[in-house]
């Protein structure tokens, strides 16, 4: 499926439809009980425990030795080689945003249907983007992206596998949003690849805008410019620091997310749901009605994701807590 | 002077001096007493007085509502005709950064000295840039960028005298990051012009990360999709809605840092040197031995800024409290 060619500017959003956007959930079920509860997104329903933060990370810019000392706990939670070989960003969307403008013209797969900005950035980016369905469809692209685990059906794709599908001097883009509470491979960057990683999404920080790049540090360099020093806020470095160090929380946090995923497959299976896939922080499922119950969902508070190409299909994030999962159950029978 | 003309792809970034960045200063003075005292910067050493951040806004991702909100206060408070006028940015540079790539090849003239970044960025988005000293000299040039009050002499440039200074289809752009407590003309958007406002120097919040383009809607929209959604952190628009609605606070502000501005300038004049100029958050001036004084400074703890390719200036900030008032006073006399 051709999706389209930009002309080389940047131009304005289409309007992709995205998780989190309560306030339009609001508007549509006026009548639906308070609080709403946002099972839109692939966020961690558990945050990661920070301190306060101290006034000097509000006040002052961040200090480039704050930016490495970050940088540096990144590349050892993802292995990466080096320091050198990690950008940091306000998120990992900039970055998507980013990437596009950082590469001569290309003609584009991204493996799909995934996470709908990567084609959408790369199309206004100027470049020629087609949606393939796997790396077989993609002989033809000197640019690759994949989502892995694929955001909404949890596929995997294995880095060697997309490396050796682009050609010499093309680039793979692996965005592994969802990969660290997974027993997937989290890959390390080399030449011609790039990895993306969310920070928000596993340590349910997402309003604080983190994300990194692993990549060979030239292409490191290229994307620290275009976004100029301190892109990053100073609450998102001190966050990072003590969250990426925290190896016992990462593991205990796949441990129980694992869980309740598990416990979310069995509640969607009674409702005669079919699993299509998911990770530990989302699954998403086909059903006979997925409008209808959609709807029942939002009369009764409850938020989750539809796809509008695939309208049999609905994506449920984590409940939060018990009164959540209570809830949602109450609806899922 | 001619600056440089890139190569229409974004490269790696030159090592622009700034300020704030205490670890080369300890670095560069390694037997000074701590705590550092840095003046480097023109950021308010009063922060806006924040009440701690909700959970929610670090965990869930900012939404469309958070932002329209954001956008709404920041047009009342900067004039902005509309929420439609405002592009919200996770801080100014980035803005800095991005404008030069939504623009076609231009000949731009930057009005300098001023800050580096202006020049640098729109060499790297391929554009051929010359720094003229005033209005006069941006005759051949469709983009002319001008900062209003100026860093590091605080000289102001009239909005309408800049725009009649573009030819018709041109764009001016006006950085305003240090107008909030001055009673210089605060612009308001136009076609053709560009006006970029500061929050981080103005509320001594600059780690949080947010700075503002007002901008015609077409223009705003392109920045927005280039920087793509969710780029301003929910803790940066939670602070943004509290402080821009405070015009008590400001005005406030304005005074009493008028008042140090002016105790600056009287140490300043003690210690031998002449006021260039400045704005309320700083205060440039020369020396006869400027490079002594900045050695005498970086001794005793104190971290000014100063210009390679202007050697005979330093660039003072405001003093955050009594000690350091005291401090910088022992070294100015």
């Amino acid at each position: 499926m051709r999706i389209g060619r930009g002309d080389g500017v940047a131009d304005e959003a289409e309007a992709i439809p995205h998780g989190g956007d309560l306030g339009a959930a609001r508007r549509s079920f006026p009548d639906a009980p308070e609080p709403w509860i946002d099972l839109s997104t692939g966020i961690n329903p558990v945050p990661y425990p920070l301190p306060p933060f101290e006034a000097s990370t509000l006040h002052r810019l961040p200090s480039p030795d704050d930016l490495a000392g970050l940088k540096r706990i990144a590349a050892a939670a993802y292995g990466a080689p080096s320091p050198d070989h990690v950008a940091a960003a306000p998120g990992t969307q900039i970055l998507i945003e980013t990437l596009p403008r950082l590469v001569p013209w290309s003609r584009v797969a991204v493996i799909g249907p995934t996470y709908a900005e990567h084609a959408a950035a790369w199309a206004r980016g100027g470049h020629t983007v087609e949606a393939v369905p796997d790396l077989a469809g993609a002989a033809d692209a000197t640019v690759v992206v994949a989502v892995s685990p694929n955001n909404p059906d949890g596929r995997v794709v294995d880095s060697r596998a997309l490396r050796r599908a682009v050609a010499s001097g093309g680039l793979a883009v692996l965005d592994q949003a969802f990969v660290d509470l997974e027993d997937a491979e989290q890959a390390a960057p080399g030449p011609g690849l790039v990895i993306l990683r969310s920070f928000g999404k596993t340590y349910g920080l997402a309003g604080l805008r983190l994300g990194f790049a692993l990549a060979e540090p030239a292409l490191v360099r290229r994307l620290e410019a275009a976004l100029g020093p301190w892109a990053v806020s100073g609450p998102a470095i001190a966050a990072g620091c003590a969250a990426l160090a925290d190896e016992a929380w990462r593991r205990d946090a796949a441990e129980a997310r694992g869980r309740d995923a598990a416990r979310l497959d069995r509640m969607i299976h009674r409702a005669g749901g079919r699993i299509i896939g998911g990770t530990r922080l989302f699954r998403t499922a086909a059903f006979d009605d997925a409008p209808g119950l959609f709807r029942r969902l939002g009369e009764a508070g409850l938020y989750v994701r539809r796809f509008p190409e695939r309208p049999d299909q609905l994506r449920f994030g984590l409940p939060p807590d018990k009164t959540a999962w209570c809830r949602l159950s109450r609806v899922l029978r």
